[in-house]
């Protein structure tokens, strides 16, 4: 069997992974690291994960890690990952980066949005930015893969459509909200549940980093520059995105026109779902049907008021938004069947 | 001591004027009706008035009801006031509608935003939009006030500045996120607390009613004709309306400017504060922060990338935006001091 | 393949039994009615099934769904299933049976604790109460399981290891906290969520319907009359169960004590974990671990001071609890491997 | 007007006392001390305090705190408030401790409970317990006062009436539910967000300090020694205590009875509440409308299966529980009317 190893093992889209992988079914986990709890079992950091297997934490760094296994996730803060990569990178082992440290294609981009000056500009062009319903091919072929960040997948997903459609108009509203699993198991007085609880933070009004790889993604499909007006706000739950966009179009369209883009986009997509229905309680999508699996769940309504498209999206952060993702392009790389280990039927309620 | 009456007492909205009436200190509540909870003590209805109060609900008509106090309260559903209005109108008792049946001025406007023929527009000019901060002289001379809805005194209260400033562009987009108290108590499928948890349910993702009245009175404000984008989700939450703003602004905006035009604005406003700090745990307003107060809290953030201004607000859905308001309204029809009854602290951490 | 189908399919047991038999891989679910929503799909009452079944509901009454499938889960209100069971039983279907109505051997119990006078005596003793760790060699051999209440199976688990090596002493309190989903999607002023958030609630402090199983099961190991004290609490969650039991012993005991009985009883059962750590967050069960999962987690604390066993355990309320546990008993009876369909890892954080 | 102050008032319960101290109307808030946010404005802390107070952190020990005011809140970790206290007692400056030093009258019982030898027991009965309801009197005189513990006084306040009546048997079981802030505001691994929504933790089964205050009191009213099994967790919310106690009783007891008890001891209490209701969503006490008031909601079923009748209370543990109960005290101490500042009516629903 193929052995795949986490480095940053121990934190919450680490554990993701391992929880995911432990349930593939094609894959042997060989290897998780950590470099503040070697030694112990995986899962005194991943509760859930008792009983399904007896792996333990060893610190490893990166390279070493990656001279182990044949495929690596790398889930490390941003900006360690680029330290780290050019060696591995040269050993040729496959990487799928859960980092921002090789999203972006344009170098210049990094001082901008993540405040430090990429440090090895040309490897940028060999990772592959792993969405796979955008990048299919060429994640199947890739050796180095960037995982997406949460709410650029989300929005991302919402906005496609309208971009490859030229539909888009120069700046699109989208508006995030987020779980508070999105933000890491660090202590700090901001993490504390009982500040925590029943706030709606905007933590992030203007200037998130995921802008940056929306806008490379969808200018792309878009065929010119797409601008983006992000608002991010973590609101009372662990797991789970929303983005709601307001696209504004230079003509009216009708709902039949939006369907229409919809399933050109996302035919065939085992991974979308549509969630648009004239009654009952989830009539746009919620995270609440959507968290604990890998979907992402696509609504709309048009606002003729305005001139716009509201495109509501929701994804679990964890899942869809990073693990789920990141092995799901696993899955493409090795040649697995792409929803391996991807087909969990979400709970509800929860 | 002056004798006043709250007209479906039973609801939330209802409740919480009996809750700030109580603890007042200046006026008398004689008299709380409700349909179904005839004879039982408003205690049943509301458990937190339990050692308060041994009012008892009646099932008086609004007519008979406005007949007994000096004022009244009238928390009806919409389309209800304007069916009783006219008479006690034509009484002269002192009326604060919490229903939107009088906050429009143009009665053009309710079929479309309302779904009802006005039947009485000759009386939409005799209400004032209970908006202290903005019609405060009316409201001291006013026997009839219309009490602005909930997601819309939240979003007034941010973009005001901008509008009076003659900043603000043709289309604000505004995500609203709302507590459950702000869509009563009815025990329905979409209420059930099972379906409801952990949600983030975008009830309204266009066409929010509340749009009409924005529009109204920002355009008052700007000289012109001001759009608002509104979408409402409701959150994992009880209590609280947080509106994200985005504001396209002509020209580039600094700090400074908009300072001054939010001071400008809400100069020895009582129960307006600005929340904005360049680091802690509460940079920008969050309802955690505001529940249990008749505060708006508003703060902004800039975004050079898209030219927006970010203004982000929160208040308690069932005080500031609502029932507190109110209370306000009345003591300047009144002639209490403005803060009477309304000056608690609210609880940190709840 | 084996046909199943779910009466009552609308509610949330048999929503999840749903789920778990969409998974399982060796049966075909043919028929799931529901009275009020005939013809709609099944997706419609579970929107997390959105994307696995294009099913619809229909409103077969029990018998005739019965004479459709290989093996029927009845999931009705208590009372409601022993009108129908008698001509189920003679059909001979194989039969999982959610409801009260045939857990208690004894029908003098009945009108005790279900308030109503047992229609069919006869049947009681044809039924298997079906929690597979106590009456595995019954129910595989069963045509006709009575499957557990959801608090009982949590104390029972508890209890157990206590009961069978007569340790147990006269009374037993069990203090139980339950999510919202134990009491199922049904509209009403208790369950509406501005209402139950954040509440707890104590909604049967004495004379819960369960403790008649409890004590049926528990006096059968221990060989004499047990008696238990139970007071259930609805918490502010919607899935898990934790009840925290006092057992006074006569003798002293010590750790090993306690490990040694909970072994001899859970030796090889694929279901239960022990949680009992000396550090980390998570040192004894807890619902946050364990909910979205088929396991009954326990853990114990002594307490010298008063001569007490602290035992707790934890279940998801609609897995173990319910769905979860009746499809343990169907594998048993139809001859799967015993945890076929029921290995989920369960997600964390969540 | 009297000045007070309040050591270690950057924590949860220094702030609740802040905020109740500033609506109280009586005292002048002269100083407020903590050693990590010195020269920082107190609403930095406690955000909610924002726009009522302009009041800085100062880093005064406590000895030349309690030079410079009237009455001094002492507000430290547990083994803190016996280093300074002697100093403080000879200075005589009036002293509510709200740590454990000085709950207890016998000195042998802190190596036991707390862990360490108490270095001043000739202190110790200088102290009152500062429970008003049952040393009313002694509070009136005292110039040192022990604030109870938040578990202790929900669970005294259910059983004196037990106590006094001498129907509590030997050993009574306690379940007690706690909401977050009871455990502070720091950061670490249990406290973050992410693992403690959705969670019961059951962090103490037995052993809880709170045990040994309850024991002393309830003794002393009983006549003779009486034992509390008590099991403490932590759910998903950050205020409010309930706890349910078993109380078994030698004799069979009526309602009637339980009512006798209860009223005799608690006549005329301003903060004592019965809740029990034969239908209804609150049938018996629920912090939901406990919260935010200084009341202590009680109510209780008779169970006769088992003999016993259990006893429901429940506080807000920042203010019954700590805060509220000090002012309390402190206006006993001062000779203000006993309610001043303290009959806020609780928030409904939130």
């Amino acid at each position: 069997m193929v052995s795949v190893g986490v480095v940053g093992a121990s934190g919450y889209v680490g554990g993701e992974i391992l929880r995911l992988l432990l349930q593939h079914g094609g894959v042997d986990v060989t290897l998780a690291t950590s470099r503040t709890m070697k030694g112990e079992y995986v899962f005194k950091a991943h509760p859930n994960l008792k009983g399904f297997t007896e792996l333990k934490f060893t610190d490893d760094d990166p390279v070493t890690a990656a001279s182990k296994v044949d495929l690596l996730f790398l889930s490390v803060p941003h900006g360690s990952s680029v330290k780290v990569t050019p060696e591995i990178v040269e050993m040729g082992t496959r990487l799928i980066d859960m980092t921002g440290d090789f999203r972006l294609k344009d170098p210049s981009l990094y001082p901008i949005w993540y405040g430090f000056e990429h440090p090895a500009p040309d490897l940028l062009p060999r990772f592959v930015y792993g969405l796979p319903e955008t990048h299919r091919e060429e994640i199947r072929n890739a050796r180095f893969v960037a995982n997406p960040g949460c709410i650029a997948s989300s929005t991302i997903y919402s906005l496609l459509p309208f971009a490859r459609s030229g539909m888009i108009n120069d700046v699109t509203v989208v508006d995030a909200k987020t779980g508070s699993s999105a933000s890491g198991n660090a202590a700090n007085r901001a993490s504390v549940y009982s500040e925590r609880y029943n706030s709606i933070r905007p933590y992030r009004a203007a200037g998130h980093r995921h802008t940056a790889e929306i806008e490379q993604e969808l200018s792309q499909h878009a065929g010119r520059k797409v601008k983006v007006a992000l608002s991010a706000h973590a609101v009372n739950m662990v797991r789970g995105i929303q983005t709601t966009s307001s696209v504004f179009t230079d003509r009216e369209v009708a709902e039949v026109d939006v369907w229409k883009i919809m399933r050109q986009t996302y035919r065939g997509e085992p991974f979308v779902r549509f969630i648009r229905d004239r009654d009952g309680v989830y009539r746009l999508p919620d995270p609440k049907i959507t968290v604990g699996s890998n979907f992402v769940d696509i609504g709309f309504e048009i606002d003729r008021h305005t001139g716009r498209v509201v495109v509501i999206s929701t994804i679990d952060n964890l899942i869809k938004g990073a693990a789920g993702n990141s092995v799901h392009s696993m899955n493409l790389m090795l040649g697995f069947p792409e929803t391996q280990g991807l087909s969990t039927i979400p709970l509800h309620p929860a």
